[in-house]
Protein backbone atom coordinates (compact mmCIF):
# COMPACT_ATOMS: atom_id res chain seq x y z
CA UNK A 1 0.00 0.00 0.00
CA UNK A 2 2.74 2.79 1.01
CA UNK A 3 4.92 1.70 -2.30
CA UNK A 4 1.63 2.27 -4.47
CA UNK A 5 1.11 5.83 -2.83
CA UNK A 6 4.84 6.75 -2.84
CA UNK A 7 4.75 5.76 -6.31
CA UNK A 8 1.83 7.55 -7.01
CA UNK A 9 3.04 10.91 -5.26
CA UNK A 10 6.32 11.05 -6.97
CA UNK A 11 4.69 10.31 -10.38
CA UNK A 12 2.00 13.01 -10.15
CA UNK A 13 4.80 15.67 -8.40
CA UNK A 14 7.34 14.65 -11.42
CA UNK A 15 5.29 16.75 -13.72
CA UNK A 16 6.29 20.33 -11.80
CA UNK A 17 10.30 19.48 -11.68
CA UNK A 18 11.29 19.74 -15.39
CA UNK A 19 12.28 23.36 -16.23
CA UNK A 20 10.63 25.11 -12.74
CA UNK A 21 13.06 27.50 -11.07
CA UNK A 22 15.29 24.80 -9.10
CA UNK A 23 14.46 26.50 -5.32
CA UNK A 24 11.01 26.04 -5.77
CA UNK A 25 11.08 22.26 -7.70
CA UNK A 26 13.15 20.93 -4.56
CA UNK A 27 10.57 22.88 -2.01
CA UNK A 28 8.04 20.74 -3.64
CA UNK A 29 9.77 17.40 -3.09
CA UNK A 30 10.93 18.21 0.48
CA UNK A 31 7.14 19.06 1.60
CA UNK A 32 6.01 15.76 -0.01
CA UNK A 33 8.81 13.22 0.61
CA UNK A 34 9.38 11.56 2.75
CA UNK A 35 5.87 12.01 4.25
CA UNK A 36 4.23 11.27 7.25
CA UNK A 37 1.90 8.29 8.18
CA UNK A 38 0.32 9.04 4.75
CA UNK A 39 -3.30 8.28 6.74
CA UNK A 40 -5.30 10.16 4.24
CA UNK A 41 -3.95 8.66 0.91
CA UNK A 42 -4.14 5.22 2.77
CA UNK A 43 -7.49 5.54 3.57
CA UNK A 44 -8.81 6.51 0.50
CA UNK A 45 -7.20 3.57 -1.11
CA UNK A 46 -8.65 1.42 1.73
CA UNK A 47 -12.07 2.43 0.28
CA UNK A 48 -11.22 1.97 -3.00
CA UNK A 49 -10.15 -1.46 -2.31
CA UNK A 50 -12.86 -2.37 -0.17
CA UNK A 51 -15.12 -1.33 -3.14
CA UNK A 52 -13.26 -3.73 -5.38
CA UNK A 53 -10.73 -1.05 -6.67
CA UNK A 54 -12.26 -1.19 -10.11
CA UNK A 55 -10.10 1.92 -11.26
CA UNK A 56 -6.84 2.40 -9.75
CA UNK A 57 -5.94 5.54 -11.68
CA UNK A 58 -8.53 7.22 -10.33
CA UNK A 59 -8.39 6.32 -6.48
CA UNK A 60 -4.32 6.96 -6.77
CA UNK A 61 -5.42 10.55 -8.11
CA UNK A 62 -7.84 11.05 -5.18
CA UNK A 63 -5.57 9.79 -2.83
CA UNK A 64 -2.43 12.13 -4.02
CA UNK A 65 -5.58 14.83 -4.42
CA UNK A 66 -5.43 14.62 -1.02
CA UNK A 67 -2.12 14.20 0.31
CA UNK A 68 -1.27 17.14 -1.59
CA UNK A 69 -3.71 19.19 -0.18
CA UNK A 70 -2.53 17.82 3.34
CA UNK A 71 0.80 18.80 2.60
CA UNK A 72 0.62 22.39 1.24
CA UNK A 73 -1.81 23.14 4.52
CA UNK A 74 1.47 22.05 6.70
CA UNK A 75 4.01 24.43 4.78
CA UNK A 76 1.53 27.15 4.98
CA UNK A 77 0.40 26.47 8.70
CA UNK A 78 4.13 26.41 9.65
CA UNK A 79 4.54 29.46 8.60
CA UNK A 80 5.75 32.55 10.93
CA UNK A 81 2.12 34.05 10.72
CA UNK A 82 0.90 31.05 11.89
CA UNK A 83 2.62 28.64 14.40
CA UNK A 84 6.14 29.98 13.32
CA UNK A 85 7.10 26.39 13.46
CA UNK A 86 11.17 24.91 13.10
CA UNK A 87 10.15 21.19 12.82
CA UNK A 88 7.79 19.53 10.73
CA UNK A 89 7.63 15.03 10.62
CA UNK A 90 11.54 15.58 12.55
CA UNK A 91 13.08 17.96 9.74
CA UNK A 92 13.29 21.72 9.54
CA UNK A 93 10.30 23.56 8.16
CA UNK A 94 10.02 24.72 4.71
CA UNK A 95 10.42 28.09 5.31
CA UNK A 96 13.57 27.20 7.05
CA UNK A 97 15.56 25.77 4.55
CA UNK A 98 14.02 27.68 1.55
CA UNK A 99 12.66 30.72 3.28
CA UNK A 100 9.29 32.18 3.52
CA UNK A 101 8.53 33.33 -0.28
CA UNK A 102 9.14 29.98 -1.58
CA UNK A 103 7.26 28.41 1.61
CA UNK A 104 4.35 30.52 0.14
CA UNK A 105 4.63 29.56 -3.01
CA UNK A 106 5.42 25.84 -2.87
CA UNK A 107 1.82 25.62 -0.59
CA UNK A 108 0.10 27.26 -3.69
CA UNK A 109 1.95 25.07 -6.11
CA UNK A 110 0.86 21.81 -4.50
CA UNK A 111 -2.65 23.18 -4.21
CA UNK A 112 -3.25 23.48 -7.39
CA UNK A 113 -1.24 20.05 -8.47
CA UNK A 114 -3.64 18.35 -6.48
CA UNK A 115 -7.02 19.27 -8.93
CA UNK A 116 -4.37 18.78 -11.82
CA UNK A 117 -3.74 15.24 -10.55
CA UNK A 118 -7.41 14.61 -11.05
CA UNK A 119 -7.34 15.86 -14.28
CA UNK A 120 -4.73 13.43 -14.85
CA UNK A 121 -5.93 10.66 -13.57
CA UNK A 122 -9.59 10.19 -13.79
CA UNK A 123 -9.40 11.68 -17.83
CA UNK A 124 -10.51 7.90 -18.82
CA UNK A 125 -13.57 8.26 -16.50
CA UNK A 126 -15.01 12.00 -16.89
CA UNK A 127 -18.31 11.56 -15.24
CA UNK A 128 -16.30 11.05 -11.93
CA UNK A 129 -14.21 14.36 -12.51
CA UNK A 130 -16.87 16.63 -11.46
CA UNK A 131 -17.11 14.84 -8.31
CA UNK A 132 -13.99 14.50 -7.25
CA UNK A 133 -12.70 17.79 -7.91
CA UNK A 134 -16.02 18.86 -5.62
CA UNK A 135 -15.05 16.74 -2.97
CA UNK A 136 -11.27 17.60 -2.78
CA UNK A 137 -12.17 21.54 -3.16
CA UNK A 138 -14.81 21.32 -0.20
CA UNK A 139 -12.11 19.73 1.67
CA UNK A 140 -9.48 22.12 0.81
CA UNK A 141 -11.15 25.72 0.78
CA UNK A 142 -14.26 27.65 2.33
CA UNK A 143 -16.27 27.33 4.45
CA UNK A 144 -16.12 24.29 5.95
CA UNK A 145 -12.46 23.34 4.05
CA UNK A 146 -8.78 23.34 5.70
CA UNK A 147 -8.58 27.16 4.71
CA UNK A 148 -11.63 28.08 7.05
CA UNK A 149 -10.67 25.51 9.52
CA UNK A 150 -7.16 27.61 9.92
CA UNK A 151 -9.13 30.63 9.15
CA UNK A 152 -11.21 29.83 12.55
CA UNK A 153 -8.33 30.34 14.70
CA UNK A 154 -8.21 34.23 13.85
CA UNK A 155 -11.57 34.21 15.49
CA UNK A 156 -12.36 35.36 19.18
CA UNK A 157 -15.25 32.84 19.16
CA UNK A 158 -14.12 29.52 17.83
CA UNK A 159 -17.36 26.90 17.19
CA UNK A 160 -15.15 24.05 18.65
CA UNK A 161 -17.32 21.59 16.46
CA UNK A 162 -16.98 23.41 12.88
CA UNK A 163 -13.66 24.32 13.66
CA UNK A 164 -12.53 20.85 14.03
CA UNK A 165 -14.85 19.36 11.25
CA UNK A 166 -12.93 21.65 9.06
CA UNK A 167 -9.47 21.79 10.16
CA UNK A 168 -9.04 18.00 10.34
CA UNK A 169 -12.39 15.75 9.67
CA UNK A 170 -12.67 17.74 6.13
CA UNK A 171 -9.82 15.78 4.49
CA UNK A 172 -10.50 12.37 6.09
CA UNK A 173 -14.09 13.04 4.50
CA UNK A 174 -12.98 13.62 1.58
CA UNK A 175 -10.39 10.76 1.60
CA UNK A 176 -13.60 7.81 2.27
CA UNK A 177 -15.77 9.77 -0.10
CA UNK A 178 -13.25 9.88 -3.32
CA UNK A 179 -12.29 6.18 -2.96
CA UNK A 180 -15.36 5.29 -3.03
CA UNK A 181 -16.71 7.68 -5.92
CA UNK A 182 -13.16 7.10 -7.80
CA UNK A 183 -14.24 3.03 -7.39
CA UNK A 184 -17.78 3.87 -8.73
CA UNK A 185 -19.38 3.59 -5.30
CA UNK A 186 -21.93 6.37 -3.78
CA UNK A 187 -19.88 9.20 -1.85
CA UNK A 188 -22.16 10.60 0.14
CA UNK A 189 -22.76 6.96 2.09
CA UNK A 190 -18.93 6.77 2.99
CA UNK A 191 -18.89 10.31 4.43
CA UNK A 192 -19.72 9.62 8.28
CA UNK A 193 -16.81 6.89 8.40
CA UNK A 194 -14.14 9.28 7.08
CA UNK A 195 -16.17 12.71 9.66
CA UNK A 196 -15.63 9.97 12.63
CA UNK A 197 -11.96 8.46 11.63
CA UNK A 198 -11.22 12.73 11.11
CA UNK A 199 -12.75 13.80 14.57
CA UNK A 200 -10.77 10.43 16.20
CA UNK A 201 -7.76 11.34 14.82
CA UNK A 202 -7.90 15.12 16.14
CA UNK A 203 -8.80 13.91 19.68
CA UNK A 204 -5.83 11.60 19.29
CA UNK A 205 -3.57 14.76 18.23
CA UNK A 206 -4.72 16.51 21.40
CA UNK A 207 -4.08 13.45 23.52
CA UNK A 208 -0.73 13.60 21.65
CA UNK A 209 0.00 17.19 22.22
CA UNK A 210 -1.14 17.46 26.06
CA UNK A 211 0.85 13.74 26.86
CA UNK A 212 3.93 15.36 25.86
CA UNK A 213 5.45 13.52 23.00
CA UNK A 214 7.39 15.81 20.93
CA UNK A 215 9.56 13.06 19.75
CA UNK A 216 7.09 10.46 18.57
CA UNK A 217 4.95 13.44 16.82
CA UNK A 218 8.10 15.01 14.94
CA UNK A 219 7.19 18.51 16.06
CA UNK A 220 6.69 20.41 19.34
CA UNK A 221 4.20 19.09 21.99
CA UNK A 222 2.02 21.59 24.04
CA UNK A 223 1.46 23.57 21.26
CA UNK A 224 -2.10 24.08 21.66
CA UNK A 225 -1.76 25.09 25.42
CA UNK A 226 0.71 27.50 24.46
CA UNK A 227 -1.63 28.62 21.75
CA UNK A 228 -4.74 29.02 23.75
CA UNK A 229 -6.45 26.44 21.64
CA UNK A 230 -9.15 24.13 22.10
CA UNK A 231 -8.10 20.93 23.39
CA UNK A 232 -10.01 17.54 24.24
CA UNK A 233 -7.48 16.79 26.55
CA UNK A 234 -8.48 20.39 28.74
CA UNK A 235 -12.10 19.78 28.56
CA UNK A 236 -12.05 16.00 29.42
CA UNK A 237 -9.22 15.21 31.28
CA UNK A 238 -7.04 12.56 29.72
CA UNK A 239 -8.69 9.36 30.32
CA UNK A 240 -11.98 10.95 29.34
CA UNK A 241 -10.55 11.80 26.15
CA UNK A 242 -9.29 8.52 25.72
CA UNK A 243 -12.97 6.89 26.11
CA UNK A 244 -14.02 9.87 23.65
CA UNK A 245 -11.58 8.57 21.17
CA UNK A 246 -12.68 4.75 21.50
CA UNK A 247 -16.44 5.85 20.67
CA UNK A 248 -15.78 8.08 17.89
CA UNK A 249 -13.38 4.93 16.19
CA UNK A 250 -16.85 2.56 17.06
CA UNK A 251 -18.94 4.67 15.64
CA UNK A 252 -16.46 5.12 12.69
CA UNK A 253 -16.76 1.15 12.09
CA UNK A 254 -20.44 0.85 12.46
CA UNK A 255 -20.46 3.24 9.77
CA UNK A 256 -18.77 1.77 7.02
CA UNK A 257 -21.68 0.93 4.18
CA UNK A 258 -22.09 -2.32 2.62
CA UNK A 259 -19.58 -3.11 0.14
CA UNK A 260 -17.49 -6.22 -0.96
CA UNK A 261 -14.69 -5.66 1.72
CA UNK A 262 -16.82 -4.60 4.49
CA UNK A 263 -15.80 -7.54 6.83
CA UNK A 264 -11.99 -6.86 6.04
CA UNK A 265 -12.21 -3.04 6.31
CA UNK A 266 -13.72 -3.01 9.51
CA UNK A 267 -10.46 -4.55 10.26
CA UNK A 268 -8.39 -2.67 8.80
CA UNK A 269 -9.48 0.72 10.14
CA UNK A 270 -9.70 -0.67 13.78
CA UNK A 271 -5.89 -1.73 13.52
CA UNK A 272 -4.91 1.64 11.71
CA UNK A 273 -7.31 3.64 14.80
CA UNK A 274 -4.41 1.69 17.09
CA UNK A 275 -1.62 3.85 15.15
CA UNK A 276 -3.25 6.96 16.13
CA UNK A 277 -2.29 6.94 19.52
CA UNK A 278 1.71 6.07 19.97
CA UNK A 279 2.10 2.43 22.05
CA UNK A 280 2.87 4.49 25.01
CA UNK A 281 -0.23 5.87 25.71
CA UNK A 282 -2.43 3.01 25.32
CA UNK A 283 -0.78 1.53 27.40
CA UNK A 284 -0.87 4.47 30.07
CA UNK A 285 -4.67 4.31 28.98
CA UNK A 286 -5.02 0.67 29.66
CA UNK B 1 -19.52 42.03 -20.74
CA UNK B 2 -18.45 43.28 -17.25
CA UNK B 3 -21.59 42.94 -15.39
CA UNK B 4 -21.63 38.66 -17.14
CA UNK B 5 -18.42 39.00 -15.77
CA UNK B 6 -19.38 39.90 -12.20
CA UNK B 7 -22.52 38.08 -11.61
CA UNK B 8 -20.56 35.30 -12.37
CA UNK B 9 -18.06 35.88 -9.99
CA UNK B 10 -20.27 37.09 -7.50
CA UNK B 11 -22.43 34.14 -7.45
CA UNK B 12 -19.37 31.63 -7.48
CA UNK B 13 -17.95 33.12 -4.44
CA UNK B 14 -21.18 32.65 -3.01
CA UNK B 15 -20.75 29.66 -1.88
CA UNK B 16 -17.56 30.24 0.59
CA UNK B 17 -19.61 32.84 2.51
CA UNK B 18 -22.35 31.14 4.69
CA UNK B 19 -20.70 29.73 8.14
CA UNK B 20 -17.57 30.78 6.77
CA UNK B 21 -14.82 32.23 9.41
CA UNK B 22 -15.99 35.96 9.48
CA UNK B 23 -12.60 38.03 8.51
CA UNK B 24 -11.91 34.79 5.78
CA UNK B 25 -15.73 34.99 4.01
CA UNK B 26 -14.79 39.30 4.20
CA UNK B 27 -11.52 39.05 2.73
CA UNK B 28 -12.41 36.74 -0.01
CA UNK B 29 -15.52 39.38 -0.75
CA UNK B 30 -12.63 42.56 -0.18
CA UNK B 31 -9.74 39.99 -2.53
CA UNK B 32 -11.86 40.17 -5.51
CA UNK B 33 -14.33 43.42 -5.77
CA UNK B 34 -14.55 45.67 -6.48
CA UNK B 35 -12.19 44.03 -9.55
CA UNK B 36 -9.29 45.62 -11.57
CA UNK B 37 -9.89 45.72 -15.53
CA UNK B 38 -10.84 41.99 -15.41
CA UNK B 39 -8.48 41.39 -18.48
CA UNK B 40 -8.60 37.48 -18.46
CA UNK B 41 -12.08 37.08 -17.69
CA UNK B 42 -13.02 39.58 -20.73
CA UNK B 43 -10.36 37.89 -22.83
CA UNK B 44 -11.97 34.40 -21.75
CA UNK B 45 -15.71 35.36 -22.62
CA UNK B 46 -14.31 37.04 -25.87
CA UNK B 47 -13.18 34.59 -26.98
CA UNK B 48 -16.08 32.48 -26.21
CA UNK B 49 -18.23 34.62 -27.78
CA UNK B 50 -16.34 34.70 -31.04
CA UNK B 51 -16.49 31.05 -31.13
CA UNK B 52 -20.21 31.13 -30.77
CA UNK B 53 -20.96 30.97 -26.77
CA UNK B 54 -23.02 27.63 -26.86
CA UNK B 55 -22.15 26.80 -23.51
CA UNK B 56 -21.95 30.35 -21.14
CA UNK B 57 -21.92 27.87 -17.95
CA UNK B 58 -18.65 26.80 -18.90
CA UNK B 59 -16.84 29.92 -20.25
CA UNK B 60 -18.56 31.85 -17.35
CA UNK B 61 -16.89 29.25 -14.97
CA UNK B 62 -13.32 29.39 -17.12
CA UNK B 63 -13.22 33.27 -16.70
CA UNK B 64 -14.01 33.09 -12.91
CA UNK B 65 -11.76 30.17 -12.48
CA UNK B 66 -8.96 32.16 -13.99
CA UNK B 67 -9.79 35.49 -12.33
CA UNK B 68 -9.61 33.78 -8.22
CA UNK B 69 -6.42 32.22 -9.57
CA UNK B 70 -4.97 35.98 -10.63
CA UNK B 71 -6.71 37.42 -7.49
CA UNK B 72 -5.10 34.66 -5.42
CA UNK B 73 -1.70 35.76 -6.75
CA UNK B 74 -2.27 39.45 -6.00
CA UNK B 75 -2.91 38.71 -2.29
CA UNK B 76 0.04 36.18 -2.04
CA UNK B 77 2.31 38.99 -3.97
CA UNK B 78 1.59 41.89 -2.03
CA UNK B 79 2.87 39.78 1.29
CA UNK B 80 6.03 41.00 3.34
CA UNK B 81 7.24 38.57 2.19
CA UNK B 82 7.41 39.25 -1.73
CA UNK B 83 6.48 42.98 -2.16
CA UNK B 84 5.49 44.02 0.89
CA UNK B 85 2.83 46.09 -1.05
CA UNK B 86 0.28 48.50 0.97
CA UNK B 87 -1.89 49.26 -2.12
CA UNK B 88 -3.52 47.30 -4.57
CA UNK B 89 -6.13 48.76 -7.19
CA UNK B 90 -6.17 51.60 -5.18
CA UNK B 91 -6.98 50.13 -1.81
CA UNK B 92 -5.11 48.71 1.23
CA UNK B 93 -4.04 45.16 0.59
CA UNK B 94 -5.45 42.07 1.99
CA UNK B 95 -3.26 41.67 4.75
CA UNK B 96 -3.20 45.14 5.60
CA UNK B 97 -6.49 45.20 6.55
CA UNK B 98 -7.13 41.66 7.61
CA UNK B 99 -3.39 40.66 8.46
CA UNK B 100 -1.09 38.01 7.09
CA UNK B 101 -2.71 34.75 8.37
CA UNK B 102 -6.08 35.52 6.91
CA UNK B 103 -4.35 36.73 3.27
CA UNK B 104 -2.69 33.60 2.82
CA UNK B 105 -5.59 31.68 3.42
CA UNK B 106 -7.77 33.76 0.97
CA UNK B 107 -5.01 33.33 -1.65
CA UNK B 108 -5.37 29.41 -0.96
CA UNK B 109 -9.16 29.33 -0.33
CA UNK B 110 -9.24 31.32 -4.10
CA UNK B 111 -7.03 29.01 -5.84
CA UNK B 112 -9.56 26.22 -4.90
CA UNK B 113 -12.53 27.98 -5.34
CA UNK B 114 -10.82 28.37 -8.72
CA UNK B 115 -10.94 24.48 -9.67
CA UNK B 116 -14.50 24.60 -7.62
CA UNK B 117 -16.17 26.58 -9.99
CA UNK B 118 -15.02 24.82 -13.15
CA UNK B 119 -16.56 21.58 -11.61
CA UNK B 120 -19.53 23.39 -10.63
CA UNK B 121 -20.31 25.11 -14.17
CA UNK B 122 -19.02 22.27 -16.45
CA UNK B 123 -21.27 19.79 -14.60
CA UNK B 124 -23.14 19.46 -17.46
CA UNK B 125 -20.71 18.94 -20.13
CA UNK B 126 -18.13 16.32 -18.32
CA UNK B 127 -15.96 16.14 -21.35
CA UNK B 128 -14.74 19.48 -21.42
CA UNK B 129 -13.67 19.14 -17.12
CA UNK B 130 -10.63 17.21 -17.94
CA UNK B 131 -9.39 19.78 -20.08
CA UNK B 132 -10.17 22.92 -18.29
CA UNK B 133 -8.96 21.81 -14.77
CA UNK B 134 -5.81 21.22 -16.70
CA UNK B 135 -5.50 24.41 -18.85
CA UNK B 136 -6.44 26.37 -15.26
CA UNK B 137 -3.84 24.34 -13.30
CA UNK B 138 -0.94 24.65 -15.57
CA UNK B 139 -1.39 28.29 -15.48
CA UNK B 140 -1.34 28.69 -11.94
CA UNK B 141 1.40 26.21 -10.75
CA UNK B 142 4.80 24.73 -11.65
CA UNK B 143 6.73 24.24 -13.89
CA UNK B 144 5.12 26.71 -15.69
CA UNK B 145 2.25 28.85 -14.24
CA UNK B 146 2.41 32.26 -11.88
CA UNK B 147 3.43 30.11 -8.79
CA UNK B 148 6.52 29.36 -10.99
CA UNK B 149 6.81 32.57 -12.39
CA UNK B 150 6.83 34.19 -8.91
CA UNK B 151 9.47 31.47 -8.07
CA UNK B 152 11.55 32.87 -10.37
CA UNK B 153 12.68 36.26 -8.53
CA UNK B 154 13.85 33.67 -5.80
CA UNK B 155 16.92 32.68 -7.89
CA UNK B 156 19.64 34.25 -8.59
CA UNK B 157 19.95 33.75 -13.26
CA UNK B 158 16.32 34.58 -14.06
CA UNK B 159 15.53 33.29 -17.75
CA UNK B 160 13.46 36.31 -19.09
CA UNK B 161 11.31 34.75 -21.61
CA UNK B 162 10.70 32.31 -19.27
CA UNK B 163 9.82 34.15 -16.22
CA UNK B 164 7.17 36.45 -18.33
CA UNK B 165 5.67 33.42 -19.90
CA UNK B 166 4.83 32.04 -16.64
CA UNK B 167 4.41 35.00 -14.46
CA UNK B 168 1.94 36.91 -16.97
CA UNK B 169 1.34 35.01 -20.24
CA UNK B 170 0.04 31.87 -18.62
CA UNK B 171 -2.71 33.39 -17.25
CA UNK B 172 -3.70 35.28 -20.73
CA UNK B 173 -3.79 32.11 -22.52
CA UNK B 174 -5.19 30.34 -20.30
CA UNK B 175 -8.13 32.42 -20.81
CA UNK B 176 -7.79 32.43 -24.65
CA UNK B 177 -7.72 28.33 -24.36
CA UNK B 178 -10.24 28.01 -21.79
CA UNK B 179 -12.65 30.37 -23.53
CA UNK B 180 -12.44 28.15 -26.74
CA UNK B 181 -12.46 24.42 -24.71
CA UNK B 182 -15.58 25.68 -23.26
CA UNK B 183 -17.42 26.88 -26.70
CA UNK B 184 -16.25 23.51 -28.11
CA UNK B 185 -12.99 24.43 -30.28
CA UNK B 186 -9.73 22.95 -29.99
CA UNK B 187 -7.77 24.65 -27.02
CA UNK B 188 -4.55 24.60 -28.87
CA UNK B 189 -5.27 26.55 -31.60
CA UNK B 190 -6.16 29.36 -29.39
CA UNK B 191 -2.82 29.34 -26.91
CA UNK B 192 -0.95 31.91 -29.22
CA UNK B 193 -3.14 34.62 -29.54
CA UNK B 194 -3.21 34.78 -25.77
CA UNK B 195 0.82 34.57 -25.38
CA UNK B 196 1.34 36.91 -27.27
CA UNK B 197 -1.36 39.60 -25.44
CA UNK B 198 0.00 38.27 -22.27
CA UNK B 199 3.73 39.41 -23.82
CA UNK B 200 1.96 42.61 -24.60
CA UNK B 201 0.66 43.07 -21.64
CA UNK B 202 3.79 42.24 -19.36
CA UNK B 203 5.50 45.39 -21.85
CA UNK B 204 2.75 47.73 -20.89
CA UNK B 205 3.19 47.19 -17.42
CA UNK B 206 6.99 47.54 -17.39
CA UNK B 207 6.38 51.18 -19.36
CA UNK B 208 3.56 51.82 -17.14
CA UNK B 209 6.31 51.30 -14.16
CA UNK B 210 9.18 52.75 -15.83
CA UNK B 211 7.19 56.04 -16.57
CA UNK B 212 6.01 56.26 -12.97
CA UNK B 213 2.28 56.33 -13.28
CA UNK B 214 1.66 55.14 -9.53
CA UNK B 215 -1.92 57.10 -9.48
CA UNK B 216 -2.97 55.12 -12.96
CA UNK B 217 -1.96 51.80 -11.64
CA UNK B 218 -3.28 51.92 -8.00
CA UNK B 219 -0.03 50.71 -6.94
CA UNK B 220 3.67 52.15 -6.52
CA UNK B 221 5.18 52.51 -9.69
CA UNK B 222 9.39 52.24 -10.05
CA UNK B 223 9.08 48.97 -7.98
CA UNK B 224 11.01 47.08 -10.94
CA UNK B 225 14.26 49.58 -10.69
CA UNK B 226 13.76 48.96 -6.75
CA UNK B 227 13.87 45.52 -6.79
CA UNK B 228 16.56 45.32 -9.73
CA UNK B 229 13.95 43.11 -11.62
CA UNK B 230 13.93 42.60 -15.64
CA UNK B 231 12.01 45.93 -17.31
CA UNK B 232 11.62 45.80 -20.99
CA UNK B 233 12.15 49.62 -20.79
CA UNK B 234 16.12 49.00 -19.20
CA UNK B 235 16.02 46.52 -22.32
CA UNK B 236 14.97 48.25 -25.05
CA UNK B 237 14.62 52.54 -23.85
CA UNK B 238 11.09 54.07 -23.43
CA UNK B 239 10.56 54.08 -27.50
CA UNK B 240 11.79 50.29 -28.21
CA UNK B 241 9.57 48.78 -25.62
CA UNK B 242 6.20 50.62 -27.37
CA UNK B 243 7.31 49.72 -30.52
CA UNK B 244 7.91 45.82 -29.23
CA UNK B 245 4.24 46.43 -27.41
CA UNK B 246 2.58 47.54 -30.71
CA UNK B 247 4.64 44.07 -32.74
CA UNK B 248 2.98 41.90 -30.13
CA UNK B 249 -0.12 43.07 -30.74
CA UNK B 250 0.29 42.86 -33.75
CA UNK B 251 1.00 39.21 -34.00
CA UNK B 252 -1.84 38.29 -31.43
CA UNK B 253 -4.16 39.85 -33.96
CA UNK B 254 -2.97 37.43 -36.87
CA UNK B 255 -2.82 34.63 -34.75
CA UNK B 256 -6.76 34.41 -34.24
CA UNK B 257 -7.72 31.76 -35.22
CA UNK B 258 -10.37 30.97 -37.88
CA UNK B 259 -14.19 31.15 -35.93
CA UNK B 260 -17.71 32.47 -36.50
CA UNK B 261 -16.69 35.81 -34.93
CA UNK B 262 -12.85 36.27 -36.35
CA UNK B 263 -13.23 40.02 -37.52
CA UNK B 264 -15.52 41.20 -34.73
CA UNK B 265 -12.45 39.83 -32.68
CA UNK B 266 -9.45 41.39 -34.27
CA UNK B 267 -11.49 44.32 -33.62
CA UNK B 268 -11.79 43.88 -30.19
CA UNK B 269 -8.36 42.81 -29.52
CA UNK B 270 -7.29 45.96 -30.92
CA UNK B 271 -9.41 48.04 -29.03
CA UNK B 272 -9.10 46.17 -25.92
CA UNK B 273 -4.93 46.19 -26.09
CA UNK B 274 -5.23 49.82 -25.97
CA UNK B 275 -6.00 50.21 -22.63
CA UNK B 276 -3.05 48.48 -21.66
CA UNK B 277 -1.43 51.86 -21.47
CA UNK B 278 -2.88 54.99 -19.69
CA UNK B 279 -3.87 57.66 -22.54
CA UNK B 280 -1.05 59.10 -21.27
CA UNK B 281 1.55 57.49 -22.56
CA UNK B 282 -0.13 56.67 -25.87
CA UNK B 283 0.68 60.61 -26.31
CA UNK B 284 3.66 60.46 -25.21
CA UNK B 285 4.48 57.76 -27.80
CA UNK B 286 2.48 59.19 -30.46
Amino acid sequence: MMSRIETAMQSALSITQASCPPKLASALQYAVFPGGHRLRPRLAITVARACGDPDPAAADAAACAIEFLHCASLVHDDLPCFDDADLRRGKPTVHKIYGEPIAVLAGDALIVLSFETIARGVAQSPHKMAGLVSIVAQAGGAPHGICAGQAWESEAMIPIAEYHRAKTSSLFAAATSSGALAAGHDPLAWRVLGERLGCAYQVADDIRDAADTSEEMGKPAGQDAARGRPNAVKELGMAGAIGWLDRLIAEAVDAIPVCPGQMALKAAIEREATAFLPAELHIRAA
